[in-house]
């Protein structure tokens, strides 16, 4: 990695943490500058607009998930385990990010309505992720631990149902129960994963 | 109701529905008064803050929310069919209401992270909301429909989870089959709250 290459890598780390704070919409160039301790003009040699700079962002935040959560899991043995794997690495990757919750579920509200790349980017990173979980359920119904015709997509959906409770109940009602509850809401789509229909 | 109060009311409810498509933070008195056709000044002869205009739009939304779903869903029988009433009219409450999307979905990623009198509010709303679903909940444990023992609260949640699936997977996502995934996750719910532990 070149110095270049570097210091970039350098500022998309600090305007990820950031953005997860303040949102995309608040991650100025300036408040960026002076968290960096950076000039503008220095930053704008990296991030010639505010649009490249939550590109940026999006882009780093996905594969700071990918290795916190995918890649990890993936080494879990296929099925039920794997599936529990994806779990609960996705609970526990705000903390090891060193992220006040997750940072896609908080930009997702703020750019549902805000047409432009960011969101088309957001939009294919969520259906990537989407598709990534369906098919490591899929990996289980293989094994023949989930029933055949199961519907992974539905599963993937309602995955994330339970993740966006969890964030919710942490961060806005600060219930120290959020993930004891998010674990029971996953037990139970697991049991019914398995039963027959 | 006196013109005053009239007045109030008309502001209130543009500046809902403002605030259901720029947000809270978005949602300034000069962008208030423009969408009225009102001068500022006679706009802060009703708000004299933006934390008091916030506080309003977060009332005259609960309320309406109130008129839209829970009275109305308190109507049907007690039990199961009170309990889908509930599900039901929260599904189709924005499109009634005439709003983008389910204003509090949009406002609590929003608020999470930014304490104040407007936070606390959303908080004690969305509190007072679980208790009511786990109320109607126990209408269907009383009537012998769902299992004793039942864990309202945590049914509370993970519908509160399905809303919020459904919410992002139309609003991002522009998911044709958004609904019909909620309905099968409710479905499911009210499966496992029948059955025997």
């Amino acid at each position: 990695m070149g110095k270049g290459e570097l210091t970039r890598q350098t500022i998309l780390e600090r305007a990820t943490t950031l953005a997860s704070e303040v949102g995309l919409s608040g991650l100025t160039i300036g408040k960026l500058a002076d968290a960096l301790g950076m000039s503008k003009s220095g930053l704008f040699a990296h991030f010639d607009s505010k649009e490249r700079l939550e590109l940026g962002v999006l882009e780093n935040a996905a594969a700071v998930f990918v290795d916190a959560v995918v890649r990890p899991a993936l080494k879990a043995p296929r099925g039920v385990k794997r599936v529990r794997a994806l779990f609960e690495r996705w609970l526990a990757w705000p903390s090891r990010a060193g992220l006040q919750g997750c940072f896609f579920m908080a930009v997702t509200s703020e750019l549902d309505d805000r047409p432009g790349p960011a969101r088309e980017l957001l939009v294919k990173q969520q259906r990537d992720w989407l598709d990534t979980i369906a098919h490591v359920v899929r990996t289980a119904v293989a094994e023949g631990e989930f029933r055949r015709g199961l519907d992974v997509e539905q599963f993937a959906h309602e995955l994330y149902g339970i993740m966006f409770m969890v964030h919710h109940a942490a961060r806005l009602l600060a219930d120290p129960k959020a993930e004891r509850r998010a674990r029971t809401a996953f037990d139970r789509l697991i049991h019914s994963a398995r039963a027959a229909d």
